[in-house]
C-alpha cells in the first residue's frame, strides 16, 4: 500500500491576514487534531450575528489568525536583538494556538449554566495536559509559558497580556466581521512597535498613538459590539433557556438533547467533583459545540414545559426580549410592574418570572488591573505605564471599570 | 398591557455593501419571519469553510445582500425613466429575497441523498406558496416574477438571469469571505450600467469591459474556490455519509438523529408523493438546517456500520479523501488498484468500495445557454450578444461547458 | 455651428468614498471655473509625500469629498425632519466647495514668508466676493453662512466646527493616501449620527464612541503626519527658502521666478494695503500654485546667494535637516554648540544662521475652545459637551493644548 | 563635527503594499539620488487626474512599489530551489528601480513633441551609464540584465515581460489611486505562482486564472483609464502646444520658459546628434519634470501667438476637446466640416487647424508578440504558451492589437 507524504507546510487564506503560513510540522499536527478541529464549530461570538449578519466567524479562525500575529512577533522581536530560542519559539507558537482550545459553545453560556464554577481557560488547561500525553510531552514548555511559570516572562505576556495576540487579532477579526470598520487596529504598526525591556513585554515610545487607538477601538467594540443590547439579550435567553434545561434535568424531566449535551445536562459537574469525572467530562467536552445547543432548543421549542418552550422558540426565531441599559440602577415599581405584565401574560407564577425577567450589571475596564498596566519605554534604561505617557485617556477613569444596569423582559411586557 | 411598537425601518450592517436599509415594513415582516430566520443556520457555502476557514456565512447574509443590490438596481434603472410601479418594486425585492428559501442544509448533499429529484428551486416554490397563504395573497406578484410568468420579463432577469443581484452579491460576498479577493466584482459599475431595451435586462456598451470582467471573476471562482479539489472531497464525503444514512434507515437500522433529520432519514420522499405529503414535508424541512446534520454525524462517527462510522468520522474530523482532477477520464486499470486497496485497508466487499471510491464529471459553462445571454446595447436601437461584442472572450468555448473528470479516494489508498 | 449641450450632471470616481455625483448645474459651472481648477495644481498635504509617497492628493480632491460628504449629511438630516430649503441646500454645498478656494501652494510657508499676515481664509473669502460678482449674486446665502452671519446656525457648523465635512474628508483622506490605516474614520456612522438641536449641530448619544474614535484617530494624525518630524523638516526648509527670496527681493536682487511668483517676492502685500491693490493681487494668485515654487526653488539652486542655494538645493533633492523634537525646550549650550558648527561648516556669518538652524513650539489641541465643543444629545431635551458625557477622554487635557519643541539644523552639524 | 550616522535600512510606508523595507544601502544610495528623486516630480498617469482626481500618484511611489514586489519575487523564486546570488539579486532590484528612470514630463508628450525619435527607454539607458560612472560601475550588472545582455534570461523576465514587476505594480496602482477597483489584481497570488523553467519565467498551472484575471484588468484598465476619451483629449492638447511651443521656439519667437525646459525647445535634439550634446542633454533633462510643462504653460496662456495661447489656456483650465472613438475610420466629410468650423470659430488659415483637429488610431494588444507569450509550466517537463491553455481567452484574437478610430476637437466645433 502506497502513501502519500502530505504536505505539512500549509499556507491558509484568511481574509483578515491574507496568506497564513504553517511554519512547522508539530503546529500543524496540533491543527489537524480533533480538539482543534472542533474549534470550526464554534462561533467567535456567539450570538452575535442576530445583530452582525456577518459575523459568524469561529474559534478557529481566531486561533489561526492569532498564530499569524504571532509569528510575526517573534520575527520582530528577534530582528530587535531579543533572543528567543527555536524551542521558545515553538512552544509560544503552541500556547497561542491552544489558548482558546477549552472554549464551549456560546463559552460565557455554558460556564454560567452547565458547568458552573469551571471557566474556559481551567478547561484549556485540561486539553492541553492532555495533549501533552497524546503529544508525548511536547507541550511542556508551551503549557509554562502558558501558566506563566516559564522564567522569561515576556512570552506569557505575548500570549496573555494587554497587548497580547490573542487580543490584536480578535478586536481587528470582529471588527472585520461585523462591519463595524472603525474598530480596526493596525496590528502590523503595533507589532513592529513592541519591544523587550527588563523581561517585560512594553512598546516603543513612538508607538503610543497606536497603542491609544487600539484602547480606544477596543472600547468601541465592546459598547457597539459586545455589549451591545440585542447581542446581549439574545446571550441572556440562551443561558436562561439552559438553566431551565439543567433543571428539568435534575427533576429527572425527560428532554430531546445530544449525547454531548445531555451528559452535561443531567450530570452535575463542579469545580469539586470534576478530577475524578476527568476522562467522562473530556470525552464528553470535546464533543459538545454550538450545533449541540442549536439541535436541541430548536426541539425544546416544543416541549410541554411552558418556560423552556418560551425560551426555546424565541432563542430560535429570534424573538428576543427587550434590553434597557442603564447609568442607575432601575427602579423598584418598574421591576414589579414588569413582573405582573409577565405573569399575567404567560401565566406565569411570580418566581417563575426569573427565567423571563433579567436585571443586573455589566462592566468593563480597559485595563484589567493596575498591575498590567501596558509598559512604554519612554527612553533606553526608562519603562513608564501608558497612563503617565499618555495624555489624552483619561488615567484615573481607565483604572476603574465602566459599569451600566441592564433590565431585560419579553417585548410586549413592558412598562 | 402596553407594546411598544416595533422601527420597522431596520439598518442592517453588512461587511460587504455597508449599511443596508429594509426600506418597507412587509419585507421587514418577511425577514422575521421563522422561515427566513432559518437561513441564518444554513452556512452559504457547504462546507467550503474547511478550505476557506472565514466562508462561514450563510444565506442569511447573502439574501440581505442580494435584497441592497436589488434596492441599488431598481433606483438605477428608475432614474433612467423605465418604468416600475410600487407593487412590483415590493414584488421583485420579496422575489430576491425569497429566491433561496428553499435551500436545505448543504443543499446539494440532501438533493443527492435525502430527497431525490426534488431541488431547492421546487421547495422554494412551495415555501413562497405557503408563506403567501400566510400574508394573504400578497406575494402573489413575486411569485410570478419570480416563476417568470409576469409581463414586464426584465424584472424575472433581475432575479434570475446571467446578470441578476443573486450572482452579483454571491461572486462580491464568497471573495470577501474565502479572501480570494481577485474574484471581487465592480457590483456598483455593472448596476450603473444596466438598463432595460425592449423589455431585457441590457447592459450599456461602455459597461463591457466590467462585465467581461464580472465572467472571468466568475469562473476563477468556479474552479479556486466552488470546484477547489478539497472542497468537492468534502462535499463528497457528506453526500456519501447522507446516502449510507439512508440506506441502513431504509433496512431500519437504528441510528440517533434529530428529529427533522429522522423525518427525512426513515421517509421516502420524492417528486411523485410530496403532493400528498406537502404539510408533513414543509413542517419537518423548515426545522432542518445545517446544525442537524453536523450533530448527527457526530454520533454516527461511533455507529457500528463500518462505512457510516468511518464517513462520518471522517467528515467531522476534516479527514478528507483524496481528490485527483484530469482532463481526460482516469484509466480502469487505476480505479481497480484503488479498489482493492481499499478492499483491504478497510475489511470492505467490493460493492461496498462506492462510498469511499467516487469518480465522476464536473462541469462549467459561463452561460446557461446561448439563449440566455448578456445583452448588450450597443446603440439605442440595436441589441447584440456579449458573445458578438466582446472580441476577447472564446465565443465557442463559452457555450460549451468546461468539463473535468474526477476521482476521490482516502489518502492512504493512492496508487 | 452646432454646439453638443454638456452633461452638467456629472459622475467622479473617487478612491476614497467611491461614485461622486454631482447634482446641480451650478456646482458643475462653480467646478469648472479656473479659480476652482487652480486646485488641482496644489496638494493637500505640501510636502508630506517627502514622507508618505503616496500623500500627492490634492485640495480639488479634497473638496469634491467634502462636497460628497456634504450631500450625505443633508440628506440624512432632511431625513430626521430637519427643515432645510432648496436654496439653503445649494448654498451649504457652494460653501464647503468653495472653503478652501484660498488656499495658497503650500500653504501656511505662503502665508508666512510671502504675505504675511493674511491667512487662507481671507484670500478664500474675496476669491468667494469675485466669484459672486461674476455669477451676479448667487453666492450670496453661502457667503453668509460661510461667515455665520446666517440665521440657521446649524448650516455653518457644517462647514466650519469640529465635526465639519472638512475634517471628516480629510482625515480619511489623508490616512487613505499616506497609507496609515489606522486614522481611518467611519464617516458614514458619524454623519448618520448629526442631528440638530436647539439649531446646534448635535451627535445622537450612541454615535459617542464613534466621535471619541474620530478624535483620537484626529490626534494620530497629527502626530503620525501633521507635525510628522520630516515633514515639518520639509516645510521648515522651504519657508526658509522662501523668506530668503523674500530679503533678497526687497534688495532688488534678481532671480527667476515664474510671472506669479515674482509678483508676490518683489511686492509687499500685508493686511494693510491689500484692499488697494486687490484686482493685481487676485489676478497674479490665482495663477499660483505648487509648480510656481517648485521650478524656481530649482533655478534657486544654483543661484549666487549662497544661503539662497542651500536652502533650494536641499528642498529640491530633498536633503532634509534633522528635527529634534521634545517635551522640555532645547538646553542654550546645545543651540549655541549647532550654531557654530553651522556657520563653520557653511561658512556664514552667526546672523545668517537663523536660515538653518530654526526652534520653536508646535502645538495641537484636539478643541480649538471650549465654546466649541461637540456636542451630544443625550436625550431629546437635552445637550451636554462632550467632554461631560465622554468617560475615557481626559476632559482637562482635551482643552489646553498639546506643546512639544523643536529644533531644526542640517544634519552634519549636530552635537 | 560630529555627523549621525543614517540609518539606512529604511522603512517606506505605501498605501498600496504596506510597509515596504529598503533592503539594501546601495539601493537606499540610489533612491537618495538627484537623478531618482526627480520621479517624485513626474505623475506616473500624466493628466489622468483630469478624468480621475486620484491619479496623482507619481513614478517615484511605482518605481518603489515594483522594487518591493520584486523582492518578494525573488523570495519566492528562491523558496522554490532556483539558483540566485546575492549580486545578481541586487542587479536585477537595481535594474527594476531604474527602469523609469528616463521618463520626461508627461512622457508620450515629450517623445512626440520636444526629441522626437528618443524614448524614455533610450533616456533610461544613458541615465543609467551615467549612474554607473558615479557609483564606478556598481551597476554593470543591473545594466546588462536590464538590456537582456546577463545570461540568465529570467532575470531580465522579471524587469521586462508579459508579467515583470513593473506591469504588475503600475496595474495594482493604477486600479488603486484611479478608483477604478475593478482593475485590481492578486500580485501576491501571482508572485507565489512563478517560476523558472528552462530559464524561463513561468507560471504554475494553477496560477492560470490568477492570469486570465490580470490580463483582463489589463484590457479593463486600458480602455477604462489609459485610453478613455477625456484622458486622450488632455493628452493632445498637451502634444499639441508642445510641437505649437516647439515651432515658434524654431522660428525665435520667443516665449517664457524654465530654463531646462528652454534648452530642450530652443535646441533641436534628436537620435543622431544626441551623442555630442550628451552632457548638455542629460544636464538639462534630469531637471526637467511636470512643473516646467505647467508653469510655462501658464504663461502661454496669455501669449501672442493665437494657437499657442488658446492650446494653452485650454489645457490649464481643463477645457478639454472632443475625442469621438470609433470602430471605423471617420467619414471625410465630417472631417472637412469640422476643419471649416474651426477656421470660422477661431479665424485660423486652414493649414493652421491640424493643432486644434486631431485624428489617428489607437491601439492595444494584450501580448506585445507571440514570441513573448506568457509561458505555463503544465507539467514538470512541459511548458506552453498561455494560449494554448487558456480556453476562455481568445487566442487569435490575443495576439493581433485591438484598434480604434479617433478624432479630436474643439467641443463647440463639431458637427
Amino acid at each position: 500500500m502506497n502513501s502519500k507524504k502530505i504536505n505539512k507546510k500549509k499556507i491558509i487564506n484568511d481574509p483578515v491576514h491574507g496568506f497564513v503560513t504553517i511554519t512547522s510540522e508539530f503546529i500543524f499536527d496540533l491543527i489537524e487534531h480533533n480538539y482543534f478541529q472542533r474549534l470550526r464549530r464554534i462561533k467567535q461570538l456567539g450570538l452575535t450575528h442576530y445583530v452582525y449578519p456577518g459575523a459568524t466567524h469561529t474559534r478557529f479562525q481566531h486561533t489561526i489568525g492569532a498564530l499569524h500575529l504571532m509569528g510575526q512577533a517573534l520575527d520582530s522581536l528577534k530582528s530587535k536583538g531579543i533572543k528567543i530560542s527555536k524551542d521558545e519559539e515553538e512552544a509560544v507558537l503552541v500556547a497561542i494556538l491552544l489558548h482558546d482550545i477549552g472554549h464551549g459553545p456560546f463559552s460565557h453560556a455554558l460556564e454560567e449554566s452547565l458547568i458552573s464554577g469551571i471557566d474556559h481557560e481551567i478547561l484549556s488547561q485540561l486539553l492541553m495536559n492532555e495533549l501533552n500525553t497524546i503529544f508525548n510531552g511536547r507541550l511542556n514548555l508551551a503549557i509554562e509559558i502558558f501558566n506563566n511559570r516559564y522564567s522569561k516572562k515576556f512570552l506569557h505576556q505575548l500570549v496573555s497580556s494587554q497587548l497580547d495576540m490573542d487580543r490584536l487579532d480578535y478586536i481587528k477579526r470582529d471588527s472585520f466581521f461585523t462591519g463595524v470598520a472603525e474598530g480596526t487596529i493596525g496590528t502590523d504598526r503595533i507589532i513592529k512597535m513592541l519591544n523587550v525591556s527588563d523581561d517585560k513585554l512594553v512598546v516603543e515610545k513612538k508607538g503610543i498613538y497606536s497603542v491609544e487607538k487600539f484602547l480606544i477601538s477596543r472600547r468601541l467594540m465592546y459598547w457597539q459590539v459586545y455589549f451591545h443590547k440585542t447581542v446581549m439579550a439574545s446571550e441572556y435567553l440562551l443561558v436562561k433557556m439552559l438553566q431551565r434545561a439543567k433543571l428539568l434535568a435534575s427533576k429527572e424531566v425527560s428532554m430531546f438533547a445530544t449525547p454531548a449535551l445531555s451528559y452535561f445536562l443531567y450530570h452535575d459537574i463542579h469545580a469539586a467533583n470534576i478530577k475524578q469525572e476527568l476522562q467522562k467530562v473530556i470525552s464528553h467536552f470535546v464533543k459538545l459545540d454550538d450545533t449541540d445547543i442549536i439541535t436541541s432548543a430548536k426541539e425544546w421549542a416544543n416541549h410541554d414545559d411552558k418556560i423552556l418552550s418560551i425560551l426555546a422558540r424565541n432563542l430560535v426565531n429570534r424573538k428576543l426580549p427587550l434590553v434597557i441599559l442603564s447609568e442607575t440602577s432601575p427602579k423598584k415599581e418598574m421591576i414589579s410592574k414588569i413582573k405582573k405584565n409577565i405573569m399575567q401574560c404567560y401565566g406565569l407564577a411570580e418566581k417563575e418570572t426569573t427565567y423571563l425577567l433579567i436585571s443586573g450589571e455589566i462592566s468593563h475596564n480597559a485595563f484589567g488591573s493596575s498591575d498590567d498596566m501596558i509598559q512604554i519605554s519612554v527612553n533606553k534604561n526608562e519603562l513608564k505605564d501608558l497612563s503617565e505617557v499618555s495624555d489624552i485617556l483619561n488615567v484615573p477613569y481607565l483604572q476603574k471599570s465602566e459599569k451600566k444596569y441592564f433590565i431585560c423582559f419579553p417585548k410586549n411586557c413592558g412598562v
